[in-house]
């Protein structure tokens, strides 16, 4: 590759926008740890410069140096993106193959301010935690193309996000072609023009998928602004404190973006990492439902995936979702299974028999949505969606929140975003809270189960025993359970209304006793020794 | 063993009471088809006469000649019972070992009378009929130990029977011991006396499951007043149109009943075989959890089927039930499976793997019962009682019903029988009725499925296919459902609610159409060319 310098300009050097700064105060620019420096460099147009020219950095702190890739960023910008992980004085090379020089700087990295908790990890075998320790209970939506509707619509859901308990959000970085999806997206990831969606129809448009006729793309050729837009909304993400499961590949496609080759693909992975690795909040999901990919192989998935694990510098949490068939969530480079329920029926209760299997975080990404649309996997009522979430976190899962109420515009949280108007998002609320107030750091069904052998017991997940226990009734419907703790400690006990929110205390016990309960669908009991929690 | 006749005495032949008779209109005893004739003889009372003696009968018309074991039935009378299957004069031939004289004699059967319809048999692969042709659409319940409560309970339970859908009933020929079940029974199977149930509390109680100890019984002296009773309440079921499914051994035992040797479970099996059989609305149960009797073999059980197998002359139903392990179904004594759901949450869902795996009607004689008691397995709602029965049937299985509400005074239906509670029997009676218009015997899951996939959609279960539909959206609650009939025929569509137990036709249509729904739980939706139902 030849490597003239036709001219070379430093353009922008500090935290990428909107990160918070406080750059114009100080000679030298800061960054805040986890946040972001980029550097931006103009570089040469000529032929295609996404495949003809690279750039890379290289970046040395006390506690760390990382090497990452660039990008090319349309107009003769070329950008580097670096996340420090450690705060002090921070030394940066950057070489471009457009050009014969190295340019180097230095930055200082400033501590972490509030909110900022840094990416999220496994803590242990079966939970999350940010990376300064925090503990991080996953409590995720799907809305899988809400970044590519219209202005007005994404920042309708930006704000119902702020109010919600939603930490993660699951969204595609392609549009997404399939039932309610036949519109135009905001952007399109490549240069050229698609087919004329004017002749799809609900009924018609399945005809269409997996297919390219009058398309036209230079699948060679991305258009930097689909991905400044996606990087944008990657950030006020972050700024809610949600974490952004990006999904980049899927089925459902009319553009041929699903089709292309492995020289075509691996561009793309490169590109996307080079972009989007640098914000703490990322997730990747290889795929939505991987597996309705049949021109994708084993093989194909895992060398993407390889490209992550190399060109990563950050390790972001990795998984890839199915529709039928789970994939093999032991392989090393999967941080956390991303499941889809493989019946309609059940879902959270199959938690503890994923984690024995798989002994990583469960992830219950979709376990079919509330509401009330034709499809089998869209209708169920918010008691049910409550009552999956508690089955599933119970056992020390993750499940995940949808929603698809019709509605005339065909707009569904689901896949558009907007506003929810389901009932069970209040109630997830009202779960995380509870999960927050767990010692330790997360549940798990409990191993010894003495005293009521058929309930649902939850303990903490610790290898420590704490005398914490969540029991959880679901649509089962007790007007008493008995209990019995042979230890001689005194515990509170409570009765939670998982519909009602309710926590009511009902005193302290030893020894044999019997708790009263209303009889009604919904209900937990927790029972932990007195004085344990607050 | 000696033979000497120190009296003979012919007290009474005829159709056993309280079988429908015009005996006295006639100089010929007459039977009706599937009746029973009853034959008593007088014969020695030294020793043992349940295991000193025997008694013979060989009955023979124009359609049958069975020979069949009589028994010791107390006070020095031996008995001998027949079911004819058939029209026309029979001949029979009786002889015990009390004896040297063979006692002969004739009568008529004459046609059976409405409501009568034969003993219950394997109609096809996965459904039941009579003997008659009628098909019998299974819709159990269980009253472990009704039988043996109070007289006025015991009479209660019938009137509430009476009214209901239900057409089979399972209950123990033994006592029961168990929560809730720490009272005497109305009467013991033995001579003898048991233990001293005063010192029994619901704390306790399980410390005595399976001990003999303060029993004194002779487990080879039957009591025949204790059989004689629950012939009284076979007749009674009869008289209902109700299937008496005897459970024949189970483990809730604080007598020793369950801790019998070899020999004495013979001689009860045989006993039990030649006092019930001749009863066309027996079914028989080996057992209710057979897994939880580690104290029998699985060649114990087999020998028990081969007894009946050898002694049944009529070929009654037979199955075994399980708690957490199946019984090979498969083998060829087994006339259907009689499961109890292996996981509290799915039991109706499962019948088509059931129906795939063991090729033989699919009854769940226990989906967890309708209730609000502390165990996990009596405490769901009417709604979800609704909902299992339906999952099941609409895969063409026979789900049954049982109810565990709390009272005061511990009677709880699922073991004492009384009263009703529940929201599902009448909801229950709904189904039944649906299952009675379906054209042909007995519904499946349609294979073809070819109209919405993701739907539970059932169609009938015959070699010709028939148009007819039936979908059934349990908790889903889509707003409507569209449908796709490429051949052109005109097809009636109706909106079931299963819950409010309506049927609104919603006209007919031919080709693509669309039925809107209300967007609430539990409905279903049935298709069928125009014309096909009534």
């Amino acid at each position: 590759m030849e490597s003239a310098l036709p001219g070379r300009l430093f353009c922008q050097t500090g935290p990428a926008f909107p990160v918070r700064m406080d750059v114009c105060m100080s000679m030298k620019t800061t960054v805040e740890k986890w946040g972001i420096f980029e550097a931006a460099f103009s570089g040469r147009q000529d032929g295609n410069p996404f495949v003809d020219y690279e750039i890379k950095g290289e970046f040395t702190g006390a506690g760390e140096t990382k090497c990452v890739d660039g990008f090319y960023d349309g107009e003769g910008v070329y950008k580097i993106r670096f996340m420090p992980s450690f705060e002090g004085e921070y030394h940066y090379k950057v070489w471009g193959t457009f050009s014969d020089c190295v340019q180097e700087g230095d930055f200082t990295v400033t501590p972490a301010l509030a909110g900022n908790h840094g990416p999220v990890r496994v803590a242990n075998t079966f939970h999350f935690a940010y990376e300064d320790g925090t503990p991080y209970y996953s409590i995720g939506t799907t809305c899988y193309v809400w970044a590519l509707q219209t202005e007005e619509l994404q920042e309708q859901t930006l704000e119902t996000l702020k109010d919600s308990a939603f930490n993660k959000i699951r969204f595609c970085i392609f549009p997404k072609h399939y039932d309610y999806n036949l519109n135009e997206p905001y952007s399109y990831p490549y240069e050229g023009t698609p087919m004329d969606s004017s002749v799809l129809t609900p009924e018609n448009f399945w005809d269409y998928n997996g297919r390219t006729e009058g398309n036209d793309w230079d699948y060679k050729r991305f258009n930097p602004k689909h991905f400044a837009h996606l990087e944008k909304r990657i950030q006020d993400l972050m700024d809610l404190g949600i974490e952004a499961d990006l999904i980049v590949m899927h089925p459902y496609d009319r553009w041929g973006f699903s089709m292309m080759t492995k020289e075509e693909d691996d561009l793309y992975w490169n590109y996307v990492v080079a972009r989007f690795s640098a914000y703490r909040n990322v997730w990747w999901s290889l795929a939505n439902e991987y597996d309705l990919m049949p021109q994708k192989s084993l093989a194909d998935w895992e060398r993407y995936a390889s490209i992550l694990c190399e060109k990563d510098a950050y390790a972001h949490l990795r998984s890839i979702h199915n529709c039928k068939n789970m994939y093999d969530f032991r392989r090393p480079w999967v941080t956390h299974c991303s499941i889809q329920r493989v019946d309609s029926y059940m879902s959270g209760e199959c938690v503890d028999e994923w984690r024995q299997r798989y002994q990583k975080p469960v992830v219950l990404d979709e376990i079919v949505y509330e509401g009330n649309i034709e499809h089998n996997w869209g209708n169920i009522s918010g008691e049910e969606m409550t009552r999956r979430f508690w089955e599933g976190a119970i056992r020390g899962g993750y499940p995940g929140h949808g929603e698809t109420y019709y509605s005339e515009d065909r707009i569904l949280w689901w896949s558009h975003g907007g506003v929810l108007k389901g009932t069970s998002p209040e109630r997830i609320k009202f779960l995380l809270k509870i999960l927050q107030e767990t010692p330790g750091h997360g549940l798990k069904l409990n191993p010894n189960r003495v005293m009521m052998r058929e309930d649902i017991e939850a303990t903490v997940d610790s290898l420590i025993p704490v005398p914490y226990y969540l029991f959880y009734y679901s649509y089962r419907r007790p007007v008493f359970k008995e209990f019995n703790f042979s230890d001689g400690k005194e515990y509170e006990e409570e009765v939670i209304d998982t519909w009602e929110m309710t926590i009511k205390k009902c005193g302290t016990c030893t020894g044999r006793f019997k708790i009263p309960l209303p009889g009604k669908e919904y209900m937990a009991i927790r029972i932990y020794e007195k004085g344990l929690l607050g």
